[in-house]
């Protein structure tokens, strides 16, 4: 039976001036974590949103998380967690959230059109500013469900266990110790029935999604080095093995232009395509224009929708980012680099398992090399790796999820994977022990981590309702045993 | 018959003190041409340089140059030039010289021991200081010979042009243009016999040497580009034709690990080795350990001194320097570069001419990259090409200075070649239509372009001599036709 949600709606609708108030005081406090100097920002972003709840009679803990590793004169902000209502109904599931409060670097003169740490609304209702949908929205919507709630007088369906943290767009310092320990018997955390994170975005601007699945990334370095010192091409070159010439060659040999890996082993370590998983591909709501539009060009390896999503969602690629310790800046340079670092990652799928990639990394790149005959060194690491995240969209915490997109949305949701990672996605199945949801409140077009970051009014109020109408769902979903 | 040299040695000698002092004054004007607050300072030099001669009675002009293509609101330094004695002596042969005011940058952070614009002596008679290797010790080599002359009684034994210029380091911008004009009839260095310019290095610390070749550089950048803007791995990787995996395609079939260019035609063009040239490379004084010692390392090509000159001198190398638009910081970002470009140069010797290796270059290029059958675009060019230069070591220029290197050092002079490019070498023979003789005075230890740039107190003061003696022995060579 669908929960009678619509003197909830009818709320969110009557209080939509003030949740763009709230979201305006949420963006001018520019609490950017990857700045030092921010850093005092970012700690007040948190006591607002912590302020915010505590208002509204949530119990509240700012959790110190230690100093910033390399960092050591820098407290990192603390993890802002929470539970609603203060005082757990046993008879209620519970779900626990989470969002962040810091946000990417912005300046005006990076190419924006209205002040960054502004809230802009447009004409067309498009609210400009940097966190706005990334991660702000979201994180004041389930802060706008709970007052909305309250206002309409309608008992909050669930107990809400909350977790905010303020250094994702710094790679969530001291978070997945602080998350790993809250998970254990008798913490904090430790009755979640599920979990739900708002901070990703739908695949277009009209259809939403939910999403259960994340590429893993491993990212890997491939140093070569001779020379004591950069040496001048006039003088050494023709009489020096240059580490230049032997990385080219190395990476030359990883990937082929339609990004197919060339490393032995790698691509048999994919988990097989069933017939299922095949026919899921054709009614997602994507095309090749939108492929093309984001690309801003038609250089796509593939010219169909079902390959480029399963080139994006449920195959590896591999990426050559770039050469440390070259030449780098325009003009002309005539330096031999003494020492070359290249970088590429790769992007894993079910069933590679990370250190299985690793050694076949390893061992590829040790032959290439080897293969040149050089004189050189060479040396191949792992920077980092995240797992790639594969959840069970039969769940019923996807199920609640879906029904709640029908009755906000007026249509069912595209079921999405990603090609991106969201490292605290593992990181909470893991320490939870049960399924994880990713709920995106913001469109393809948000331009998250870019200049001119916005949500539409539409996202912002109809998510609310979204986030809402999710945990009344959940609440009524039968509690049969799932797979996660 | 060798001249009578000793008054003028003698006070060379006696002199010394001032001489470094002068130099002293030299270094401590910051000429550095790359930087545009520094452009006072340069124009500062030029006049000082112009002072000091004009107070020896030389004629002496400082001419514009113009304004600094590319930085409209910057005047290019002048070019000081002049004649000694004022008044030709139309008995004597005129010998035009070229050196520069010019330095490189430096600050004492960059790894200094010494203040860089400070000159430093220390125990072992090591002149540290920014352009004291190159040019300013050289330079003022010029003007302590006429000084010693002067203080010593001796006639003048030639006619002395001299050219200066404040922009060698920042590509002699302006010069090429200036020097082609006044070596026309009737202009400032048309009766121009012969040239020298002091501005490189022995190929060692104890052996002099005369250079009579030089390689070419054509420096060439290969772009490729796809997306209308960079990418984020997660997101793209496995959809978008990437220009980097491209590039990096493209770069491996430039050239292997021991130098050998495999761009097809271009090794046929380099001018077959003679049993007469092979003859003159074993007596060279140079070891293997000089090129490890001057490498930092081991990882040299050839395990044998003849073929590793002939590796620096008479064959041509490619080289590549980088990659322009590509994740070059330390770290790891997750980045598709959307336009990359490569650049790599290569080291030109008789015969290739330039326009010949353009074209074997950009074929290769194109059918390297068709090959790869990419839907990105590419484009290659030539950022900047100077063509090499040989002269022949049997004219009297050479064997004038090999004679005064036999006088001052008490041993033959090294007939060397170099790897690099003087660039205005070649516009003097050019534009003179006369024999150019690289005459150095600093030692392969002076570190210039880098930091602690230093010039022997033996090599400052044995060089002046030296530059004199050449003088005599041009006034007595036979004046018999020689090749150039
Ligand atoms: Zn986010
Ligand atoms: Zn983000
Ligand atoms: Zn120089
Ligand atoms: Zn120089």
């Amino acid at each position: 039976m669908a929960p009678n949600l619509d003197s909830f709606f009818k709320t969110v609708d009557s209080n939509t001036d003030a949740f763009i108030e709230r979201l305006r005081k949420a963006v001018a406090i520019p609490s950017v974590s990857a700045e030092d100097e921010r850093r005092p920002d970012v700690v007040k972003m948190g006591m607002f949103l912590k302020s915010q709840l505590d208002g509204l009679g949530a119990h509240m803990e700012a959790r110190p998380l230690g100093k910033q590793p390399g960092k050591e004169h820098l407290e990192l902000p603390p993890a802002i967690i929470g539970r609603y209502p203060a005082k757990k109904d046993e008879s209620k599931r519970t779900i626990l959230v989470y969002g962040h409060y810091d946000v990417q670097p912005a300046n005006l003169s990076d190419g924006w059109n209205t002040e960054p740490f502004e809230l802009t609304v447009d004409d067309k209702g498009r609210m400009y500013g940097r966190g706005s949908t990334d991660d702000k929205g979201p994180v004041l919507g389930w802060v706008n469900v709970i007052e909305s709630h309250q206002k309409a007088g309608v008992e909050f369906p669930v107990n809400l266990l909350m977790c905010f943290e303020g250094m994702e767009e710094y790679g969530s310092e001291g978070l997945d110790d602080f998350i790993i320990e809250e998970c254990k018997p008798g913490k904090f955390f430790e009755d979640a029935d599920a979990v739900c994170i708002s901070d990703n975005y739908w695949l277009g601007t009209e259809k939403p999604c939910l999403t259960y699945g994340l590429r893993g990334c491993s990212y890997y370095s491939i140093e070569i080095k001779g020379p004591g010192q950069d040496l001048h091409s006039g003088v050494f070159g023709g009489t020096a093995q240059e580490p230049m010439t032997d990385l080219m060659r190395v990476m030359a040999t990883l990937v082929d232009g339609n990004g197919k890996i060339l490393i032995p082993g790698i691509n048999e370590l994919v988990a097989p395509l069933s017939k299922e998983e095949q026919s899921l591909y054709k009614d997602i709501a994507f095309t090749m224009d939108n492929l093309y539009e984001s690309l801003g060009s038609t250089t796509g390896i593939f010219p169909d929708k079902e390959s480029t999503l399963m080139g994006r969602w449920r195959y590896p690629s591999l990426s050559i980012h770039g050469v440390e310790g070259a030449f780098s800046a325009p003009g002309a340079k005539t330096v031999i680099p003494a020492k070359v670092t290249g970088k590429f990652s790769i992007r894993t799928v079910p069933d590679m398992e990370p250190p299985e990639v690793d050694k076949l990394v390893y061992s590829h790149v040790q032959q290439a090399f080897e293969h040149l005959g050089s004189k050189n060194t060479m040396k191949c690491w792992l920077q980092h790796s995240g797992k790639w995240w594969v959840a069970s969209p039969k769940h019923w915490n996807f199920t609640a999820a879906a029904k709640a997109v029908e009755r906000v949305w007026k249509t069912k949701p595209d079921l999405t994977r990603e090609g991106g990672s969201i490292p605290v996605t593992l990181t909470f199945e893991q320490a939870t022990g049960k399924n994880v949801l990713l709920l995106p409140m913001g469109s393809s077009t948000d331009a998250a981590h870019s200049v001119n970051e916005k949500l539409d009014k539409r996202n912002y109020i109809e998510g609310i309702k979204l986030l809402g109408a999710y945990l009344h769902y959940v609440a009524e979903e039968p509690m049969k045993a799932a797979a996660l």
